[in-house]
């Protein structure tokens, strides 16, 4: 790029609540394992999770982003009148028409605010965190709810053990707010896309390229399609890079970073982050737990280290990761 | 709410360019009318539509929205390296991972550029404007390109005339960069949503409430399916009080308004804007012989306003509508 973007200097911003709604039915490891045919041992080695949630009765990704949302107004104290703007940034849709935030607006009850979703798979989170400290910061809006919700269980294709073992569901509420002291905010983000991967990770069917209708469509063509070397080959090559323009020092320490929240790609993309000289006990880590919940891992990740007390008001965090596209995306945020 | 979004005063803003990129094939209200099973006249008169263009051959939504995006930064005389954030703001999908933007810029060779999408149906382009306005206002980025492109054709069902006589197909791209002059840019933005008409326009099926391969699916969850009364029906009763708060005395008149860009909607929902007395000449349409292109509508329209120069620098232009959701969305650009 001949003007590349300029980091942000500071969007003032506060983060009001955090919260998760987990689907009830836990799967552990040896059942994935099972489906797919391989070993329970090796697919929890491989995989790095020993246990996902997956949706089961009548919980579906509205409820349960609904329930986070819910959950997130309590913690801070605020009724959904409050609310300004509502932001989906999940992965996945709940359905094509109408756009999936005015459907969690009915949910809850909301009325005449503004309801819309940012999409950039896994990394959908920290497009909208982006999104709603510009909002604040030029006074557009006062409180912004973010709500990030996947069904990935329902798009799994069990010839595919290593995405099969990956995924699980759930869904996180992030309630942001205006800055209460200087310096509180987004410090940096940063978003590249490098599109050589964008056959990478795939769901090739259900719009207009493949419709779902369509005669050729074969019903893989509707499941998650990973080439997990591929995409580790390609982010090994282009974040070093990333992470440097990010805040110069980031490929090989954590200057001024107090806490690390990664998107839970994989047991291979978090080991991955060893490379750039982050010592683990710095890094929150929610896969061997959750599993990879696609654009709801990083809120869930801040979420388990935000009431596990490894992150709070006066620390800064580096939200990061990698999803489809593939996109790199950071965010350093002073909380 | 109890604290509203404040009005925009200004995000600074200028439009180096606008572009279209059309199928080929146009399809008279005709032939369309003889697939539903209707009279040709009945149809025309209703629909407001005469013809429109659909899909065929090779042509794409991705193929369509790249050459749309060639053609803008051809006209604005910039190269695909100039553009540091790439918008996908379409209302159909291109494939559910990865995100269509990461496909244009595949299509269009840019690499290391942030690429993501936003969503809102028919208005988002109205929501990619203002995220785009507020980048470039905080200096995150100089040149911001957006595609809205749709392949609605995909998705019809004769059975239902009223949706199927409306909808074209298209693509459209718009390339923004900064203010040149002060008071250039977007003075006010403002998006409501009305969840109670979440279901007077949808498409249930292809989401994870209701997935290509679940089994109760029928081949009709996956089409359009408006309520059209419904939906005017709604609109009458919340888009007078959303215009005097986007700016008040828009509910009577155009104050300040050189020129309506509305969504096209439909010919009864064009039909609405005369209540609020603005003069039907000042009111941009392409309803007649492009049909509703989804959220490709707003940009095509103001291309065709622009490329008549009947908007132009120097002027104020409202651009507005409504979509599924229902959401009510307004922006007022000072270009």
């Amino acid at each position: 790029m001949t003007a590349p973007p300029v980091p942000v200097s500071l969007l003032g911003l506060r983060l009001l609540a955090t919260a998760q709604a987990l689907p009830a039915r836990v799967v552990p490891t040896a059942e994935v394992a099972a489906l797919c045919g391989v070993p329970a041992d090796v697919a929890q080695k491989r995989s790095g999770v020993r246990e996902r949630r997956w949706l089961s009765g009548d919980e579906s990704a509205l409820s349960l982003g609904a329930q986070a949302a819910r959950t997130a107004l309590a913690t801070a104290g605020l009724n959904v009148t409050d609310v300004d703007v509502l932001l989906n940034a999940s992965g996945s849709q709940l359905q094509p028409i109408p756009d999936g935030a005015a459907l969690f607006a009915r949910e809850l009850g909301l009325r005449g605010a503004a309801t819309y979703s940012l999409h950039g798979t896994c990394l959908s989170f920290l497009l909208a965190l982006q999104h709603a400290a510009l909002l604040i910061h030029a006074g557009q809006a006062r409180h912004v709810l973010i709500i990030s919700t996947e069904a990935g269980s329902l798009g799994l294709n069990p010839a595919q053990p290593e995405s099969t073992l990956l995924i699980g569901d759930g869904a996180a509420a992030v309630l942001l707010g205006p800055a209460e002291r200087p310096g509180q905010g987004l410090i940096a983000a940063r978003i590249e896309t490098y599109p050589e991967g964008a056959d990478h990770t795939r769901i090739r069917g259900g719009g207009t390229l493949l419709t779902p209708q369509n005669p050729r469509a074969e019903h893989r063509d509707f499941t998650f399609d990973m080439q997990g070397l591929q995409v580790l080959k390609l982010a090994s090559r282009v974040v070093p890079g990333f992470l440097e323009r990010l805040r110069p020092g980031l490929s090989t320490g954590l200057p001024g970073i107090d806490r690390v929240i990664p998107h839970q790609a994989s047991q291979a993309g978090l080991d991955l982050l060893q490379r750039y000289g982050w010592p683990a006990d710095r890094v929150e880590v929610t896969l061997p737990t959750l599993g990879n919940v696609i654009a709801a891992s990083l809120p869930l990740t801040l979420h388990q280290a935000v009431t596990g007390r490894r992150l709070g008001e006066g620390q800064t965090a580096l939200l990061v990761g990698t999803g489809a596209g593939l996109i790199a995306g950071g965010v350093i945020w002073a909380l």
